[in-house]
């Protein structure tokens, strides 16, 4: 399977969102700090400021799987650490979050959860829930359908920004754990989990070692901000030269979002094991491993890029993986499929 | 027929957000300045600094009504328009706007329509389109349903913050015209037009004097934003005591928001005639003048509290309608139904 088999179609979003970037770039002036296509846009109110860094998110159908779990206090927690991840990777730290829930009838027990769940997630990172939006739509959602959206507003300092530019050959590429799928490629691993294979989320096949299904899939989004700030305060800020979040689109598609043109990011893949939901994923939906590693984190929630004398094995809480390493080379990352 | 027939429970959801206080609460430290139930949240990273204010919204099922007639370009300029008015009524300018855009499949030509109503939206209030997420959940939405979220970040500074608490008895109340519906009520709307009395979107009833369903119903939310800064230009920040912007809730919970205890707003609605469209949902519904008021914005969008020095018809541009007075009451608003 693929994950346009899955009713997603990656391709059209991204034709469709070419069309759209002139009529973006359209409301953008010298304030606007980033490229089209960044983590997190980049904002700078007046010269001399501060960067306001912000970036919104879903988290995809993994709102689906809760549903079915019944469990509604940990998507929220999803929405927030992913928000987090995509704008410390470039240098920011969190000031304030505000979310959009909506549902077709709204169920009186799963707001108050949902809202848990934004509210642990933001206690978490030091960010103010400082605002949200509650909206009931019949008709727009299925029945029992609900949605998620989320925007992380945080600042860092002009010369702390991470644009990747620092990144140079020689340079190690090292990888942090994630938890599981994060927030990315529901629709490929229930097509494939649910729909195909025929599990429910109660299961607990034997490749998951007694975990459910379920629990697989709602592991909780990885805050990558806590062993940032140990890296930062341990090498200090410049000695880290590159962060990405894997998020959809996995390796292929994030990695050179912050990898300069002419030089490549080298993955090998042996250096870690996925996580077993990956295996299973693979396994019954006779997914290729280039497909895997171009819709899945695959294990490795943030990569970070440094100098070879950085040797983050020496912080044990950050668990960081040696994965690979920076090269010249055409492709800006490359993987062995 | 009431809201409540519609198939939104208002009553529930308030219920469901007063049960989630103490969670928000919980993510609040001293640089979070506003109260809960704010029009937007007041952020204060540091001290002396001008203030961060935020909102986050959507436009409800009026997004059903774009789908029927086809046009998808508006309901961004309403999203962001919406967002705009909602930080303005606390005295700040916009910055930046980031968008949420989710359907059952991607369209390839809606979702460049729907940007390009997002960036008219943030030129038209010089606020960068900062950033976007879009996102495609077959079965969360059903088909052909589509769905917005929209956050806004502007600033003030803290001097010129507008709490309501400078308004006194005596104070004049101004209405500024809405260009209809704006983004609130569209779940009344469609039951009473197109449920209950059969009406197409192409239909064009007396009542409103030859335009059509569709077009009055789509009319764009307005931006308060240059008539505001003519106020404060004309008079002076200090001149203008209290705004709000009438969104759902109408009259009756969103004045509240922003006068202080012991005070009340008292609304003369013969001051104005309401647009054609909110007589015909009347009429033809058989909805209550107070259910109308409590729904609607019935041709008010931003209420106005001003001494009575401050003659908001000096500034024809503006187009302010005198519609009452603050007096004492418990109350906090009233009206003679």
């Amino acid at each position: 399977m693929k994950y346009a088999d899955s009713g997603v179609n990656i391709d059209a979003a991204t034709r469709a969102l070419a069309r759209s970037k002139e009529a973006v770039r359209s409301t953008w002036d010298e304030r606007v700090k980033n490229e089209l296509g960044a983590f997190g846009g980049l904002f700078q109110a007046a010269p001399g400021e501060p960067l306001l860094v912000a970036s919104v998110d879903g988290v995809g159908t993994k709102v689906m799987i809760a549903r079915l779990v019944g469990r509604y206090n940990t998507v929220g927690q999803d929405l927030v650490n992913h928000c987090v991840d995509d704008i410390l990777v470039q240098g920011a730290e969190p000031l304030f979050f505000l979310d959009y829930f909506a549902t077709a009838k709204l169920e009186e027990d799963v707001l108050p959860a949902i809202i848990e769940g934004f509210a642990i997630g933001c206690r978490e990172n030091g960010a103010a829930l400082l605002g949200g939006e509650t909206a009931e739509m019949p008709g727009v959602y299925g029945a029992g359908e609900f949605d998620l959206a989320g925007t992380i507003v945080g600042r860092v300092r002009a010369e702390d920004v991470i644009d990747g530019s620092r990144i140079t050959v020689g340079d190690k590429v090292w990888g942090l754990p994630s938890t599981g799928l994060h927030t990315n490629g529901f629709s490929l691993a229930r097509a494939v989990l649910l729909d195909k294979a025929g599990l429910k989320v109660t299961d607990t096949p034997a490749a998951l070692g007694g975990q459910t299904v379920g629990d697989a899939l709602l592991a909780v989004h990885r805050s990558y901000l806590t062993p940032v700030r140990e890296m930062w305060s341990a090498f200090g800020r410049e000695a880290i030269h590159g962060l990405c979040h894997i998020t959809g689109g996995g390796f292929y598609d994030n990695i050179p979002r912050v990898i300069p043109e002419g030089l490549c990011v080298n993955v090998d893949p042996t250096a870690w094991t996925p996580l077993p939901i990956f295996g299973l994923i693979a396994d019954l939906g006779g997914v290729s491993a280039s497909e895997m590693y171009r819709v899945f984190n695959m294990g490795i929630g943030l990569v970070v890029i440094a100098p070879p004398a950085v040797d983050l094995t020496g912080i044990e809480s950050v668990q960081a993986i040696l994965i690979g390493e920076v090269t010249t080379g055409a492709e800006q990352v490359a993987l062995p499929f």
